[in-house]
Formats: C-alpha cells, sequence, structure tokens
C-alpha cells in the first residue's frame, strides 16, 4: 500500500490529487499525520479527494483512522494513521 | 441523525464517549468541526471510539469527511462535517 506523509505545511491539493491518484490505482492508500495541522491537512485533502473522484450515486471515500507510535530522533510520538479506501 | 459540535477544547475521551454511545444505538453519528484544533480532537475522539466499541473482527468505525458552509455571527466559514459509520 502506498503510504503518503501530510505535514501541516503540505497543500492541500496537492495531497487531495496524490491520495485520489492512488485511489484510482489501488482503491487503498495509507496516509500518516503527526499534529494538529497534519491531521486537518489531510482531512482537507480528502474533502478534497472526494470533489476530484466521487462521481454521482458512487460509494463515498471513507477513511478510517488509528494511532500510531513512532520514534523520531530519539523522541517518542503519537501521529495519526489514516486508511483511505474508495471500494 | 445525532449531531456532536466539536472545539479545539473538548475532551477527545468525552467526544469518543459520546460517538461509541451514538454508534451503537444508530450505526451512525455526524460530526461538526471547526478549526485545525476542533478537526484533530474529533479524529483523536474516533480513534478512542474505536478502541472502546470494535470487536476483534468486525468492521472498523468508518468516516467520510466533507465540507460545509456556515455564517457564525454574519462571518462565513467553512468547516469540516464527518458522517460516522460503524455498519
Amino acid at each position: 500500500m502506498d503510504v503518503l506523509k501530510v505535514a501541516a505545511r503540505s497543500n492541500p491539493n496537492s495531497v487531495a490529487g496524490a491520495i485520489a491518484g492512488a485511489l484510482e490505482q489501488a482503491g487503498v492508500v495509507e496516509v500518516h499525520a503527526i499534529g494538529a495541522g497534519a491531521v486537518n491537512q489531510t482531512i482537507k485533502a480528502i474533502a478534497i479527494a472526494r470533489r476530484l473522484i466521487e462521481r454521482p450515486g458512487e460509494t463515498p471515500i471513507r477513511v478510517i483512522p488509528g494511532f500510531m507510535e513512532l520514534t523520531i530522533g530519539g523522541e517518542e510520538k503519537t501521529g495519526i494513521r489514516f486508511i483511505v479506501e474508495k471500494r
């Protein structure tokens, strides 16, 4: 599965394009975000991706959010892992 | 459908309990959030709600995020509307 890493400064339109492309190819993509700004950009990107690829009457894009623990520079951080599906 | 309004200062554990309760009763709940802090608390609350009510092998809680336009005190704002499902 493709993994996209989103930051607070990521452009939601660019991320939306990447999500839409991955969903059209594979039907599912994983997105990682650490911090409120990154989580917000991810959600905006998914809402934009819906406008890009959902056709009327189709199943909408669905998201399964969960926590992930990771170590960055020796520091433990908790991030959010989104499984994004279009099936 | 129940509508929960989440703010940046909302307690994710309390919101998780409200989401879990609504999902067990109705299978679906709508959540509104305005701003990065509120969106982040909503996503954390959904991740916590998964731990509260998902049993192994069950379909996970899924989220459909979209934009919503609203007017607050004469000002136009864009928020996020989450449809949260457990079916």
